[in-house]
């Protein structure tokens, strides 16, 4: 799952809350706006993503040098020693620093141990493992202590996160920190299907899940758009129905393998009975209707759809589990079950006949009976299912878990009936969303009506990272930063809510997570580059031309939610997804701080903000030209397209400007100037290019203060 | 091989030869300098590397639109059906245009085929193997025609350099193409073994090496340093020799597949009897020295060394080259043999023993007698052997190849005795040379005084990218985009020899590599914002500051030749590669722009030239105190050793702005101050931060062009 056809309940929900009042401005990408704006005691406060339950900062400093030396209680393999090498990597990459321990080798506990990770036994990758650590530092000894060596890992990053630096040098400040998750499922679905992921993909965002303390990797296996695991009982599933893109076996171990090092779990996803096109490439007879089938390139909820009435497919699930089962060592196996078109199981007699002879009334009973024989199987190679909200039925065994990406009240219905859920609804980075309102989405939100007993079977939520649009390019920029508030929700407190100061860390995370090879902000200035080079042999200045692209890409959002889809271009998986659109990235962190600077300006009326404000325009207006010049000229489509946006920009800093300055003078603006600048707005809200400039919020804000502005004196 | 320790040879040629006069200036990076410079026609000449044989430009133009389609002869998972895929994509990728082809799925020739790709037979990964192409481009037509498959995918990376746009949008240029290589062996060694380099580094590098036609993979993969490949027989070698840190076979089977795909051999090397020290970890009772052994950590020549008196090694390499052979399908197996250090042989009285009972008088001969045990097993399993120059003795079959690191007389004596060779000695990309150098270095130079039977054993060359100073991070832009200038040498025909046309064509193949997904460019501002945000939490403005400081990366080179190793600080596999000098490209191609420059001006005096000269020496100063505010008040390492190179940087703007301005105005300096400058010149060249500021040859020209007018005058 999913297509889009049925999300659009999500488009109603993607106009950004713009109306949020926030007072700190921390600014990670913004040129012109420099730091006497932010909270200094903030901006020396370590970032630490997600909070830790309990943290308390002590006075003094343990000084890292060369001598830092980290010990380990098992050997070369173990979890904890690649654990402990690969902090010791990182920390070295970050300080510079030459370390003489061999870390790679050597980390038996000594007399020249200076950090300590000690832990009682190894950690198992199942819901409700112990992954909480004590993490304790004084001035010239580290202890990191955990029940497990999950936790063990977790208190890695967490002292990572930790490293400061002062007048004389690198260190990490005297703390004591005591934590452990909210939630015991913090996942990140990847879709494999709609677009292939190769397996550096998988791995690099497996690295920047365990930075941000996630543990489940949802990896979504089988989709109408391509099959991906090597199946050794059925070859013609990855044969046929793959392109060639999929995994081998070795490489889906190789997977586990390092997910079992981070502590993270691999629950694959296999969408059955629909969703199901690319089964049926290789093995026509197990559908509802004759073949022959082809991989379906388009995106959406398609006719295909296994036959439940063949008994013939029980025979099929049965040794196919059996070897998944075998290869996924998670408890759990979901099994999708989301978005069943019924039409070939209407237009099939036998189906209809099996219906009757079985007192099957309609399709959604069909598609139960379906289940519960898949149930059966999953059982007897000693697997619990998960499935979309569409599998819930009366009856099933409470260890299932359902996945909502229906909304809330799933959830609190099933938690009523006894069923353990996961939310991912308000978590679908694909559509685009800020940071801040999936930060806002609660699992179990406050006044949640679930008793304590209840609450418990909230096991947590899942980010969903569907592929109708990314590519292996763009994914990562699709799934970071933002995915580090998710984990953070999902890791800390139900009170940690400071949405700026989740913002303020998060634009330290957004860097650091650079380090684990997730290519979320290189890849933007090489897209641009790739436009830019493709259009002229002349590559002359190209490196000033990327950058004022850049700066346009920086404060530009591809259209939210489904609507990329009915911008003119039907999309396929074949589609390039290499123009300027797929460089933007979700959430422009940069036209936020414009905008929380105007709110704060016209709260506080202070001159220094407005100044601020027009050295950004400034800024911005010296690129306009440049970018004009390479827009206008080019005949390729990829550049010639995105020059209604920089129109639109040229606008929006003009009415940016004049309304700075109407605001600082106190002025009064004509009735007729207010209205045309309302109606200019409705045409610059429109996508161009399948974008949106992020920073017409902040003008509008602008524009909508004068209007009250007025209306007041107008009362008054 | 190598470690650098008996490498000294190339120290003294790493000063760059800076007094080559170039005319025409093909600015890639250069931000102040406009194109106007610039040959107009080269400008809208297609940019191919390396150039055809025969290449004919004629009238008319294939217009690309979404009905373009593609036909090969075979099916899917064929060589050409995926080479036409993956050209597909790529081409969809550069133009932005939804092609209506499901190219994925369907490539057969019929009514609406646009583009045939036709060829005879499968080509074999043989060295001889043909390669050529024809490649004709009609109005409304194109034929890519080719003996072998092989030629098909060298074809299309032609088709896809032609790619070009004018004021209708893209187009094929109407051309016939036929194009051969001059020579079989055109390869990149990879050492896998100083720094392990993960299998995506391989996977991304081999499209590179696809893109510029390259054909051999020449993969070191054993060393002092790291054993890294999974062997069953012995599997000790991998499991104790490598940190856990190598390849499985199923990963080095994908590598062999995606290069046979390419039409790429992949040449494993197996460096013995020296080298070898990984190999001892887990089976000491093959030395030649009692154990135990531990994973080297340094570089250089060590004493570890196989004991050539124990009969058992030669058991130990029949079973050892028996997996090997199967598992890696090329013709030829490299055993290194370099570098041997015979200490431990010395102090072995069996090995002393041996040698009197055999009458073997020396090292060398001891050496050689190792080798022919080899041969003797490669033979058995149907390998020819190649090794480095030390492995030369007579006797050996004439199928053998010796791979030169010493230079091209040995090459020379090896064709005169009938040997056959390859040429590494002046490709070494580890050392940091110039684009030009290696472009310059031919395997058969015009004055070879081989005769015509005899130049046909000079089979072709290899780039050698060494890792002791280079990570998974850092590689890539070692490799590239010199290695491309390489690539040419060895495919073109002697005759293509125009360096600043070659500079021209590179810094649009540079750009273009970058859809292969080598990380090249793109890593180079990760690394300085990992540097700039250790340094700090703050990171307001991270996007200018990182600007800043790639300005000054931009135009400052890693210390040449193995120099790095004597700047002070011990390298071993376990220190970071994350500094400045680690983010700086080995070549800067903006310094070599403004000597360019310099060197036009003061052959022409033309004063728009001088004015160029002027801004950029201001576009540069406005950035200095900047970088002045990040690397003064730091207390980071990493930023604070670049201090003294920012303070060059002012003083060389200074001195470049006086000479300019003394040149311009036709005055005169004093003796003292031209001595002064000469003094400062000599400071400035010594290494900062282990770089040196590229920049410094063009000033240097223009002090020296002060100096000859003087002599001039004062002489007349």
């Amino acid at each position: 799952m999913f297509g889009f056809k049925k999300k659009n309940i999500y488009i109603s929900r993607v106009i950004l809350p713009y109306a949020v009042g926030l007072v700190l401005l921390i600014c990670c990408w913004l040129p012109g706006i420099s730091q006497d704006l932010r909270d200094s005691k903030a901006a020396s406060r370590p970032s630490l993503m997600p909070l830790p339950a309990k943290m308390e900062l002590k006075e003094g400093k343990f000084r890292l040098d060369e001598k830092f030396q980290a010990g380990s209680q098992s050997g070369p393999g173990s979890r904890a020693f690649k654990s402990v090498s690969r902090f010791m990597t990182r920390l070295s990459g970050r300080t510079g620093l030459f370390f003489n321990q061999d870390f790679l080798a050597e980390q038996k506990i000594g007399p020249s141990t200076t950090l300590f990770c000690l832990f009682n036994r190894v950690g198992r990758l199942i819901p409700g493992e112990d992954e909480s650590y004590r993490l304790e530092i004084s001035l010239d000894r580290i202890e990191l202590k955990a029940p497990t060596d999950i936790g063990i890992v977790r208190g890695l990053e967490t002292l990572l996160q930790l490293l400061s630096v002062d007048s004389e040098g690198y260190y990490f400040p005297c703390t004591l920190i005591e934590d452990q998750p909210r939630f015991t499922w913090r996942g990140l679905l990847i879709d494999s299907c709609r677009h292939f992921m190769p397996l550096e993909v998988i791995k690099r965002n497996l690295l920047a899940m365990a930075a941000v303390k996630m543990n489940v990797l949802h990896w979504h296996l089988s989709e109408d758009q391509g099959f991906r695991v090597e199946c050794h009982t059925f070859p013609r599933l990855s044969e046929f129905g793959s392109d060639g893109n999929y995994y081998s076996q070795e490489q889906i171990k190789e997977v586990i393998q390092l997910a079992s090092d981070l502590g993270i779990r691999v629950m694959p996803e296999f969408d059955i009975p629909g969703h199901s096109t690319s089964w049926f490439v290789g093995y026509p007879e197990y559908a509802s209707a004759p073949g022959p089938y082809r991989i379906e390139r388009k995106f959406g909820v398609f006719h295909p759809v296994f036959n439940p009435a063949n008994p013939a497919i029980y025979h099929f699930f049965d040794r196919f589990f059996q070897e998944m089962a075998k290869l996924f060592p998670d408890p759990y196996i979901h099994i999708g079950g989301d978005e069943v078109e019924p039409t070939h199981w209407k237009e099939n007699p036998e189906i209809q006949k099996f219906m009757k002879k079985k007192n099957i009334d309609d399709f959604h009973s069909l598609q139960a009976h379906f289940n519960l024989e898949i149930l059966k199987i999953l059982t007897k190679y000693h697997k619990k299912m998960v499935g979309w909200d569409e599998i819930y039925q009366p009856g099933l065994p409470k260890d299932i878990v359902i996945q909502s990406w229906r909304g809330t009240q799933a959830l609190i219905d099933g938690a009523k009936k006894g069923y353990q859920g996961i939310l991912s609804n308000g978590y679908y980075i694909d559509l685009g969303e800020t940071a801040e309102k999936h930060y806002s989405n609660d699992p179990i939100p406050p006044d949640s009506p679930l008793s304590s007993d209840e609450k418990k079977l909230i096991l947590g939520g899942e980010a969903t990272m569907w592929a109708e649009l990314v590519s292996s390019e763009t994914v990562d920029s699709r799934i970071w930063p933002r995915t580090a508030a998710i984990a953070e929700r999902l890791w800390s407190d139900q009170e940690v809510r400071d949405v700026p100061d989740m913002y303020r860390r998060l634009a330290v995370i957004n860097v650091q997570l650079e380090e684990t090879g997730v290519q979320h902000l290189i890849n933007q200035p090489m897209m641009l580059r790739r436009l830019l080079s493709s259009a002229s042999y002349e590559l002359t200045d190209l490196q000033n031309k990327t950058a004022a692209l850049q700066s346009l890409a920086l404060i530009s959002e591809p259209v939210k939610g489904y609507s990329r889809h009915n911008q003119g271009r039907p999309y396929s998986s074949l589609s390039p997804l290499t123009r300027f659109v797929d460089a933007c990235f979700p959430e422009s962190l940069e036209a936020r701080c414009i905008r929380v600077l105007v709110e704060d300006y016209l709260n506080s009326k202070k001159p220094e903000l407005a100044l601020k404000i027009n050295d950004w325009f400034t800024s911005q207006k010296i690129i306009v030209p440049q970018l004009k010049g390479l827009t206008e000229n080019s005949s390729a489509l990829n550049l010639k397209e995105i020059q209604p946006l920089v129109q639109d920009l040229e606008e929006v800093l003009l009415m940016g400007e004049s309304a700075l300055r109407l605001i600082r003078d106190g002025a009064k603006p004509e009735d007729s100037w207010l209205e045309l600048q309302q109606e200019k707005l409705k045409e610059l809200k429109k996508p161009k290019a399948e974008c949106q400039l992020a920073i017409i919020p902040a003008i509008e804000l602008m524009i909508k203060h004068l209007r009250e502005e007025q209306k007041r004196v107008q009362g008054s």
